[in-house]
């Protein structure tokens, strides 16, 4: 069985593009998740058009296979990992820029291009695509569309679905759609871009996309907050939205994280201090002018001391301390279980106080940094996969870092999908009637859940 | 069976909110579209509750019986109109607003509130809810949802899907879910809130809406541009933002419109200009004087002339000028076709030409206007309805309008949905793989096409 479906999809594109041995196998049976069951695939194919994509979908149609398809694999969810036998569909190879339309500030791209890519071709017409997650210089277009991934820009600019204008979709049943345009305003028939966006490649196959892109602002001004208190620094944020002010950026480190990072990269950030706040607004100089003021007397009026970045180098070497606090945080220990559990902005101290009861409460180390102008916090546990013992009490917090920001207001997820680690809390959310409705939807698309099977929702017993 | 339905449905939600006589199933057979065939229900029922809701749809499943959820009835696809027997869903009694919150710049409402209302609720705490569509006055933010309204301010602002961040939705079999929630960012579950947003009433009842709220724009300056020819228009449509000026508004009207327009509010509108700009941008004063100054620039670099409002009153003056655009040409003729047609920006010109083209051809007036910086035009034919002959000319033209923007990269609706009055086409921009796409979601959700049946999606043979 397993060499005529290689055969097969070796004849429909080519043996370049079909890998099959233990090597390429084992490359493929994980991603950027810790903690995660998986699989070896049957084989590893990377298409060089849609035409490829609708032929392998046929044939995995035809033989009842999974296909999962994948990017470079940075997710956070397990979303790319194979939880049965099937393919890895591997859109790397797809990667051409198709257009860049600064009169309609439009790009079209295939799945397989880099994030900044994009973003270094736009650039040539001082436009921007915003959307940056951490992993904005390796992931890929088609995975942060299939993600939806957010990143550090999204409170004044949103995330990833807020610039999918068109997709071009190969189905379960190997059909091709396409839903969307170039066009600014589109209410014909229901709005299936963005059903498609964030839905972790259950759904349908993303063969191409076209993003809006938006006039590159023209300056902008970095600060860094220190606070000796939590409730400081959350009483901050609310305060600058509450000012009228929205950054481009408003991240918050606490003590865990701040200590972490400056023994990392030696930004210099305040070890003593309870939180900072990196706030980065932008625009044109006269905004950038008039917004930081308002920053800093919020500031000021919350107990924090601010430092502005006077220069370029000082500016980049904050947001370098900020990029670190992930890989800063994952050298400390083996394993590295990041959440991103998120609260309306208004829960942000709350929520900070509920994790310090939570890590206090199993004995763990938890290092807490995020979108803080988003309420998407990044609670970081810091453990060994290999100690059983303490990963249940890891499993626990958990649970109830995820019914916290529930009762909160909150939700599951911010930006990293539910994949497989969320699964099991999804019905918390969306209670039994909220889950037979993605299962509705999945079987109408899928019926023979063949498109990334195990992740996000759950087939019915 | 239909005095066992009205008994039914009187001992579940009370005599007061169940009407059915004649007077009364007449008066919402109809809609704001015109040339739409209809039919008397059954019922109107006017629930007070979500309990309320639940109960009608559980009595319309057990009768299978059709349900027509309706708000203001303003929308211009026939979308709210009873192609069958069965329930009018009249939203209008579930009108509180149910809270604003400042701190997360969200608000929470039923869906029979106004449009306006909610302005004039937020706009206390110095907020704004951005969609405006011309009905704003009148319609409902539920029919609004419901329809995905565009209106003025979509090119920098977005459409009612933008600014929708969680929704309670009643199902066709009565079940109660909620998607979404106060959160910026969530990206748990397939993105229901947008695909219920829009969906025109097809696959679920919108019982409460949670919408994001912005910041009130400091000040605002408002231009008229006046142009000989339409293309020196277009010109300076994609000119402003290739300048990398997004204004609030950027508004055309043509020159049968301006006539039109003038002869009913004596706004001072040049008469013989070819096409006129209206133009606004807003936000803190250094920036409206920095993008003013810009569109100035561009205007007169494409042979307009340009006057800028410099008092309230005058600004004033030009958009009620613009709001008047459809009542004026509204009452030249006893019936009004009005379409909303969408291209890329790039093909505005190329699409007036089009529009110049058809009416010529088929020897018919039309006015066009429309949101010249979305692309989304709004064609409207001055016919009579009672005048076969001529009827027949405008159904041939509104095909060839359709075609005329889909061979330019465009869109069949922009802002005004697909409802029953463009069904026909939709095969056109979708192909009958999206058709059959569209039917399955629909399928899957409202499997007995209860809910606005006859609109948006075709139930196959």
């Amino acid at each position: 069985m397993n060499q005529k479906l290689i055969n097969e999809l070796i004849s429909a594109i080519g043996s370049d593009n079909v890998l099959y041995e233990d090597a390429d196998l084992v490359s493929y049976s994980y991603d950027a998740t810790p903690d995660m069951p998986s699989q070896q695939p049957d084989a590893v194919v990377t298409p060089e058009t849609t035409e490829h994509v609708i032929e392998i979908a046929k044939i995995a149609d035809k033989y009842n296979i999974p296909i999962y398809t994948r990017g470079a694999g940075t997710n956070l969810s397990g979303g790319t990992i194979p939880i049965d036998k099937g393919i890895v569909l591997l859109m790397v190879k797809m990667d051409k820029i198709i257009e860049v339309d600064a009169e309609n500030l439009t790009a079209t791209v295939e799945p397989g291009v880099i994030i900044q890519d994009l973003n270094d071709a736009v650039s040539k017409h001082g436009l921007i695509y915003p959307p940056d997650p951490g992993t904005v210089k390796t992931a890929t277009m088609g995975g942060s569309v299939a993600e939806n991934s957010g990143g550090l820009r999204g409170l004044k600019y949103g995330v990833t679905k807020h610039y999918i204008m068109g997709l071009e979709i190969v189905l379960a049943d190997g059909k091709l759609v396409k839903f969307g345009g170039k066009t600014v305003k589109n209410v014909t028939a229901y709005d299936f871009v963005k059903l498609f966006t964030g839905s972790e490649g259950t759904l349908g196959i993303i063969t191409k996309i076209i993003v809006k892109l938006i006039p590159a602002p023209e300056t902008r001004k970095s600060m860094l907050a220190s606070f000796k208190t939590l409730d400081d620094a959350g009483n901050a944020v609310s305060s600058i939205v509450a000012g009228k002010v929205i950054p481009a950026t408003l991240e918050i480190l606490d003590n865990t994280t701040i200590n972490v990072v400056e023994n990392y990269v030696k930004a210099g950030l305040p070890t003593d201090a309870e939180a900072v706040l990196l706030i980065e607004v932008d625009g044109i100089p006269e905004v950038v002018e008039k917004e930081a003021k308002v920053v800093e007397e919020v500031v000021k009026n919350n107990n924090g001391d601010i430092q502005i970045a006077q220069t370029d180098a000082e500016r980049d070497k904050l947001w370098a301390a900020r990029r670190a606090a992930l890989p800063a945080l994952a050298q400390v220990s083996p394993t590295t279980v990041l959440e991103d559990a998120t609260v309306p902005r208004s829960e942000i101290t709350a929520m900070l106080r509920e994790l310090k009861r939570i890590a206090e409460k199993y004995d763990l180390r938890i290092g807490t940094f995020g979108h803080a102008g988003d309420g998407n916090l990044h609670p970081t546990i810091l453990t060994d996969e290999r100690n059983e013992e303490e990963m249940k009490r890891v499993h626990k917090a958990v649970d109830e870092i995820f019914e916290a920001a529930l009762k909160l207001g909150g939700t599951l997820t911010g930006e990293h999908g539910i994949g497989m680690a969320k699964m099991r809390y999804l019905g918390w959310e969306l209670g039994e009637e909220g889950l037979e409705v993605m299962r509705k939807v999945k079987e109408a698309l899928d019926p023979k859940y063949l498109l990334n099977p195990g992740k996000m929702v759950q087939r019915s017993e």
